[in-house]
């Protein structure tokens, strides 16, 4: 098979073996994967990750035990658990310290005609979600990781730092939570996209904002930081999206003297993000910026990395 | 009168007038005030702070508009506000944006033979509590704070960074809320102390604990936070009460990938800090190293900064 493979850093598109899956586990044909901000972090050194990368995809079960997935349309969750730690038990894999993660810690990724992952990580894609929407799964899924660690009460304040992919699934969640809504981002393009579906907008330059309940940070940049620390109220909640590049100066005297709560967040729930695509509560589809043929993967990767782009898809169909 | 006052980087025990209580204030005759880090950090420059310094003390109330307090021993909430904002009218006035804070911001402290305040901000000193227990009401409080803002379990994993007087009041806090505690010093002795209480301790140097649900950062210094990230369970919270001198290099990558709450704490209630004492739950009588005459309050602050001390009082009877 074909795979987008990253070692010694140099990303290639290689011929490789189809993986086999191991007890439990399912051989899955991918249709299509997209690229995430983490890919492009990996590529840069991020977790020290080799192999595929890629953690963003819809396939077809094509091998497993359990026949009734067989031939199946399935999103699958990228954090693969132990099975018996606490958190393994409380059904929060994503925070077992023996995980792998799905082409981003010791597990081969969805860049690639083939993957692998246990059954108890899969979930059918209802038909009503086409394709092109259930790749967005995964980070929607992170977008409502936010609903599930906070409470967002109707009517309070919020700000999104952050007009890129994430941000733009984070705005279209907190909209559906009724809030007072406010998302800042650097590029008046994006920022249209997100004035279209109803958002309020303003560009981070000279901002002036009244002072926020909740600010949601994925920015990825340190300044996005110093932004929500000056947009918060006193005991206001500040969502932390992003990692960063490495250390930056920094002091969180603020978030003592305010009474700041920080919640630092990550991986989120595929169900209800299955649920929002197939009631069409959320559309993410003015997301994607370009469908390429998985046989241009490098070149997509490059076109990934510029400017202005937002979801760039690759179809495994044409390699 | 005589007080402790700092201007132009000098801190000096100058004759002053008596201060005049505006309407609605009471005019307060210190009994004992008692030296606390954020004294020493304001004579190093934080907060700006001009003017009479101090903000733990215990008083007799000598003039006022309502009778009921005149002779009466009393504590005072160190944050003024403006009775008007959305803080104040919730009873957080010490979130307040146009708050003055006693001996901190925009208002004469308590290191001095008189100080004026709000009669609102005023709580009396149950005859069971000694005067110089009464001074730790406010760091007791500020203690208290931490059980206010977060959670705190039966049978949890909680450690506390720090063994100077704030870490010790908290630890003597967490302590009466049956968890399963360890706190976490530098200075063998005041680590003893706490052995003395039944606290479990450590050393900082080559700490080994298993993860913990709760880390408090009472340590002052930014390796106590590193040590604080080390020793947390994913979905742990980290309270942190340090506010650290200038910028450090830092990257807050960790608190996203373990999903972390971070809690900065601050003030805190006075009353159920009362309680605490008039019950004997906690006698922070322990940790006072010293009670020195007022007259003498230039060296009792050479000697509050040493290593090795705990809680020095100035006796403002002595004068």
């Amino acid at each position: 098979m074909k795979a987008l493979h990253f070692k010694n850093n140099k990303l290639d598109l290689k011929e490789l073996n189809n993986p086999k899956p191991q007890l439990g586990e399912a051989l899955i044909r991918v249709l299509y994967s997209s690229i995430c901000n983490t890919d492009i972090e990996i590529v840069k050194g991020y977790m020290n990750f080799e192999g595929i990368i890629g953690h963003e995809f819809v396939g077809i079960v094509e091998e497993c035990e359990d026949k009734k997935w067989l031939g199946k349309r399935i999103v699958g969750e990228i954090n693969c658990g132990c099975n018996e730690c606490d958190f393994c038990k409380k059904n929060l894999a994503r925070h077992c310290s023996n995980r792998t993660v799905l082409g981003i810690l010791g597990r081969d990724g969805a860049h690639a005609q083939y993957l692998t992952l246990p059954l108890s990580n899969l979930l059918f894609v209802p038909e009503e979600v086409e394709n092109k929407n259930a790749v967005f799964v995964e980070p929607l899924a992170a977008a409502l990781e936010i609903a599930e660690q906070i409470h967002i009460q109707p009517g309070i304040k919020a700000a999104v730092i952050g007009d890129g992919k994430l941000g733009q699934l984070i705005s279209l969640v907190l909209n559906l939570y009724s809030v007072d809504l406010l998302t800042i981002g650097k590029y008046r393009e994006k920022l249209e996209l997100l004035k279209k579906q109803g958002i309020q907008t303003a560009e981070f330059k000279n901002i002036k904002a009244s002072p926020q309940d909740i600010v949601v940070e994925c920015s990825g940049a340190p300044e996005g930081l110093m932004l929500a620390n000056s947009l918060l109220k006193p005991r206001g909640t500040l969502v932390l999206k992003s990692t960063y590049h490495g250390d930056f100066p920094f002091n969180p005297a603020i978030w003592v003297i305010n009474e700041i709560t920080l919640v630092g967040s990550r991986c989120g729930p595929f169900e209800p993000a299955i649920q929002l695509l197939k009631k069409k509560s959320i559309d993410p589809s003015y997301l994607i910026s370009d469908v390429i043929p998985a046989k241009n993967a490098l070149e997509a990767f490059d076109l990934a990395q510029q400017k202005g782009q937002l979801k760039i898809l690759l179809d495994w169909q044409k390699i």
